[in-house]
């Protein structure tokens, strides 16, 4: 174990396009697979918050890991989101995504119920105890059942399947705490910043990668961040951090999360469709002026923005 | 539609009796119905945030109305929880629960994902518009997103469908502005209280009744509490209403939720068996001193305990 | 101390008249609690969170209550504001305004530091045992330190002369946390509601009064809420509910608190002057359009609106 | 203006050591300055926070910016805490610690009610045509209104007197914000971190110093921590973190803020005397724990222990 490799680097949550009936547009997800490997990623991370798992059925997020996998044909590992409805259901994913050969998978921490650390832990625990794949936990206390820091270092140290952590927080501290508590009896467990806006610091403080938004629809960008930053770049990558914070603002506060996303993937000519969600006559104007932000933002990038149809 | 009859009374939100196997059991579940039925309840409310909705996938959850829906056989009218992952899956368990003759369903607001006001009213317009089967909203603002007062107003105004919203939050004041900004012109709309500790000020200021789990496990003593209050016995209600809110408070904070209505319902001879969250030791400890708590309660009350096997 | 009264009724937080040069406006204080008398209210609440302690200095904190017991005279009960920057000053507050002849004191939770609850506990409990005058305990968790159940139990158990506790919370669960673990072993321990959306459930649940910032305006409105509350008229208490929740929450969202009170005030024909927080354009411009609102609500209700010049 | 030299460096706030009878403790007061300019602090921050400002009457204030502006004979900057009731009470205390000498004045957001947006830049804007003497913004969300990014940026573009922002959230992507929209106008604008367990990231991402409570305690370890950072030693630097991480948090969590400090400083041979918020027992036992760990933790750095006795 103690040789195991972390995972490392920017695993890249992606938008399902959607086909004009709202199903999962199979040809327009394997081009963006393509476009995305062609474009540098580490990683592809399916079926998280940006993919928006909890709007598809289990069948289609099945569905959406085998096509990802079957696209990517092994050329960049893939970081699975496998949450379900139940341990047992949850278990079954895991084992299906195995099959599929998935890196690993991504377990958010059980959410709607605000579930207590200790009752957190022993979800995670069962789940560690009898899946056949690696898992990381993935904590986004804005959606879910916040996992603290006594909870990852207990499961850290009794689940050699549970070999990192995705952390959507945001907060620093939080990091170093963990890092702190983790590191020194698993050298080999990730944590993963999948809070675009501070990707650089938590790189600094010791993080081995991100599983950012932004690179969904910049890849460019975040790779070079991620690159300047391990290179100890800093001043190219504090200029980079800051171009990123801004366009993930912008795409975060315009639209309620994921929209601002979708609409920006759409500028760079993926053929997202719309989302399931119903949008107000508000946010879809907010949707149109944030475009046109984008845009600019874009090309003073010199990145080429060619809208789908 | 001015003439229609709101609903009035307790609806009972039901824990979900599972099998050794973990799966659902479906003789215990009739038992259940028979036995609620036989305490006097006015309505049953399956698939709500009691009967743990999200842990089940959803032919799991069609099942359960299906099995309540028959073993009622028309006796009380049933309130369905009838959430799915999207709009569409929504309003096909709408149909089909429709099919089955409940009297409504209940939707809650979007979860996971908090959206803006604006957006979850338009996610219930569009249900609102399409449904075959009248619509309450549910309003749980921790669990989900909050429905706020402009939304329930826009709502009750440009929706017929929708008739009525059950409110978890245990707000007051939020309760007050929602009934003055309705009821003025949706004389027909239904408020009801899914917080037991305070269903008597909730009658008192105007609602119609409640969707409270203390009813699931106590079913006679919500019924005289909501008795007592309509008819203005206010000094027997009171009393009521504190012997409530002491179960309510202990049952709710002994465990996360629901398990401590779970450990009561066993007190009362209904074989729950174990829920699909694993429980901590420590939670599984708490459970048991909760047991104890409830049982001197419930002796207290003059009520028979006997536990399931 | 078991025959000890209660306190009861609508004890009136006052805003304190400033004339052009910002200071205390001695004249209109005097005729402002003339006015108030004369309309029949129970007792009055100098400063509290409506009298704007906080802005004040120590020696203005103490000349507004030697203003306020002198011009009252003994005509009604005076429940004075007395939290000073640590225990030892906010004792000798305790002391200077025994000697002016308060029926008691109400001192706010530790602010600005969040503190624990078991400190909060410390502070009160220091306090109650060097008080030479009967204390209220003032719980207002939206700008202190929150006093919990417990801590509210342990000084009623320990400390005479702590009296009653002023909730501001509009928290009716915890009111009814509150007084089922207090009134069994201390009668003559006084619930006031200081949260006017709700005072009339409050009531009905089992407070003793309630001190309100709408009384300082509207006091024949609230007087009348209050009476036919404990009387039992409930669809008369209804009713005035109702329209004291929509003043309320009119004065009370419309600008900072208590900028809405103190436009109101002026309506009312008091002098208050300019408060002595600078108020920005946009919130001078949204008191304006409050002070057209009110003016119709006052004249609905029969009440004459008489500017301050 | 635009020649202006921003603050930098660690302004350390003090504790204010007391005697016996609860007194401003003048001559440990002193020999605490000394010694902190001894250890080579870079400049001084009393009536912060850590100065709890809040439990000394406005003429204890004063006398202790005196008392240090005395002491410290210009030997290094002070930034003088100098928020009082209301804004003419607080260009009071602006003129007499200008005339004092200090280097600026740190004016914390409005508290106890919490202020809009658009009031909390009425305040500022207030003082920042009034003051005398360079105006530090300080940003503490959870103790006083927050100062949000828009806010910021409108002051620094309209008052040349406020010249920094010290901002004690933690908040890495806040500080970002503010970085972005204020220094292309004001190069001449402050960064300052008060959250201590993030300052590293926080000067690599922009910030030109902090005011950490960690700096009074262990201004060794503090000095090191930025003067790595600024160098751009990054693993030297990120050691230092986790070292001040842990400690900040043991003296934060261990029990209400600043006890820990308060203990910690005992340890280094400043007798500080007791605080005058009251200390429960528990809170008592706890700062004896805490104790034991900081002498570990010191010693481990090798740093001599000289308890206070």
């Amino acid at each position: 174990m103690a040789h195991r490799e972390r995972l490392r680097g920017i695993f890249v949550p992606n938008i399902v396009p959607l086909d004009a009936a709202g199903e999962v547009n199979e040809a327009e997800l394997r081009r963006y697979v393509d476009w995305l490997i062609d474009h540098g990623v580490h990683g592809l991370y399916p079926n998280g918050s940006t993919g928006e798992f909890t709007r598809f059925t289990p069948g289609e997020r099945r569905k959406i890991i085998e096509i990802i996998a079957d696209q990517t044909a092994g050329r960049v590992p893939i970081l699975a989101g496998a949450a379900e409805s139940n341990v047992r259901e949850t278990l079954a994913a895991c084992e299906h995504y195995h099959a599929l050969g998935v890196r690993a998978v991504a377990i958010v921490s059980p959410f709607y119920y605000r579930l207590s650390p200790d009752n957190v832990y022993a979800y995670f625990r069962e789940i560690g105890r009898n899946t056949p794949v690696d898992v990381t936990l993935y904590n986004i206390p804005m959606f879910a059942s916040p996992i603290d820091v006594p909870t990852v270092q207990r499961l850290s140290e009794e689940c050699d399947r549970i070999i990192g952590i995705k952390d959507s927080s945001g907060d620093l501290a939080q990091m170093i705490r963990m890092i702190a508590a983790v590191r020194p009896n698993r050298p080999d467990f990730s944590f993963l910043c999948g809070w675009d806006t501070v990707l650089m610091p938590m790189l600094l403080i010791g993080c081995d990668g991100g599983t950012n938004a932004s690179a969904g629809v910049v890849p460019e960008i975040m790779q070079k961040l991620y690159e300047a930053t391990v290179a100890g770049c800093l001043e190219e990558a504090r200029m980079l951090q800051y171009k990123v914070a801004r366009a993930f603002d912008a795409m975060l506060f315009a639209a309620d999360f994921p929209e601002g996303f979708r609409a920006a993937l759409r500028l760079r000519g993926i053929r997202t469709g719309t989302g399931r969600q119903p949008l107000s006559e508000k946010h879809q104007a907010a949707i149109r002026r944030l475009e046109e932000t984008l845009r600019e933002w874009l090309e003073d990038e010199g990145i080429d923005c060619t809208p789908a149809g």
